[in-house]
């Protein structure tokens, strides 16, 4: 039961579909939009919509993109025989504002999920081999998530990536930089011992 | 510094001046916005345009409304010698999704808040004092917040209605209902016993 004006209340089912909005922030989100100037609702419509029609993926890397290939896949600067495969764009952006790697990278669309039904024919795997051989890749950094399907990804990439011959290695996993021990879970301090390195 | 394409960082930038949107929610939001099927962003960007365009404050209470007067005010069901005044549109949802009241409400848009400079000439008291004279209101309940800038406006709102004769109530304050004790905080278990009723 609700109280609300019909227009509010279709505002407001469309509104928690979003990733992270409950029916609160939603109510919350309403009454900012209806105090707010019609222009910049009318912006952000319109932002919306047009994310839809002029946002595609890259066709070399599946980045996020405007263009047929991405800023990065048409960036000439950038270190052309390195690879970093990541599972999602956003992850992109991630690894850009670390600013730690200046290769190129391959976007897998997802990762091998088999309780979710999605196996490696659903990735973009086929491309990144064929990327590997035909852009000569020397070196190939998986840096897919550390939960268990990123880690089952990253083990089957390593297997189909080793025929090509280029170098294959891992993100480092381990306890986040500026965390506190105490407060880190078992399975990270497991995996932060594992991959300990002489100083 | 960001990588994403400039239709993409343009709805981040609108979706984070909504309340509760950081920059992380907003990149998940949009996640989701760029894999959804068309029409529903497309429904999603009218319905907020739909919102600016039709939505109203009801003539008679300042409740949100597509008509001149909101359904509560138009409801002849309704109990219409009780007011129940509330500082936002919202609280009325909540105050109706409680349906303890079957009375008619009043939204001052505000509350008296000094030190940012609402007074009480920018709230809709002069409305409210005139509609107890004229609906011949026998009662009046005085539902704002618990906090300060709602405390103040309470007390404010009691001196200017007891001219008018009507009974003036200031809803119960206390430990919420379901809440546990440990967990409640000093302001609120002082108020708590402030109020104690014998039974």
């Amino acid at each position: 039961m609700t109280n609300y004006p019909d227009t509010i209340e279709k505002l407001i089912v469309r509104l928690v579909k979003l990733p992270g909005v409950g029916r609160r922030s939603a109510e919350r989100m309403v009454t900012y939009i209806f105090n707010a100037g019609v222009e910049e609702i009318q912006d952000l419509a319109e932002a919306l919509v047009k994310v839809k029609e002029n946002v595609h993926f890259c066709r070399i890397c599946h980045n996020l993109s405007e263009e047929e290939t991405c800023s990065i896949c048409q960036d000439l600067r950038r270190n052309r025989d390195m690879l970093c495969v990541v599972e999602k764009p956003g992850d992109i952006n991630s690894l850009e504002k670390a600013g730690a790697f200046r290769g190129l990278y391959h976007v897998l669309l997802g990762s091998i999920a088999p309780l979710e039904g999605r196996g490696p024919q659903d990735l973009k795997i086929e491309s990144l081999i064929l990327r590997i051989k035909e852009e000569n890749i020397q070196e190939v950094i998986i840096a897919t998530d550390s939960d268990n399907e990123g880690e089952a990804t990253a083990l089957y990439l390593a297997k189909v990536i080793k025929p090509t011959g280029a170098k294959i290695s891992r993100i480092g996993l381990g306890l986040p930089v500026g965390s506190n021990l105490e407060y880190a879970d078992p399975a990270t301090l497991s995996m932060a011992l594992e991959s300990r390195r002489p100083v």
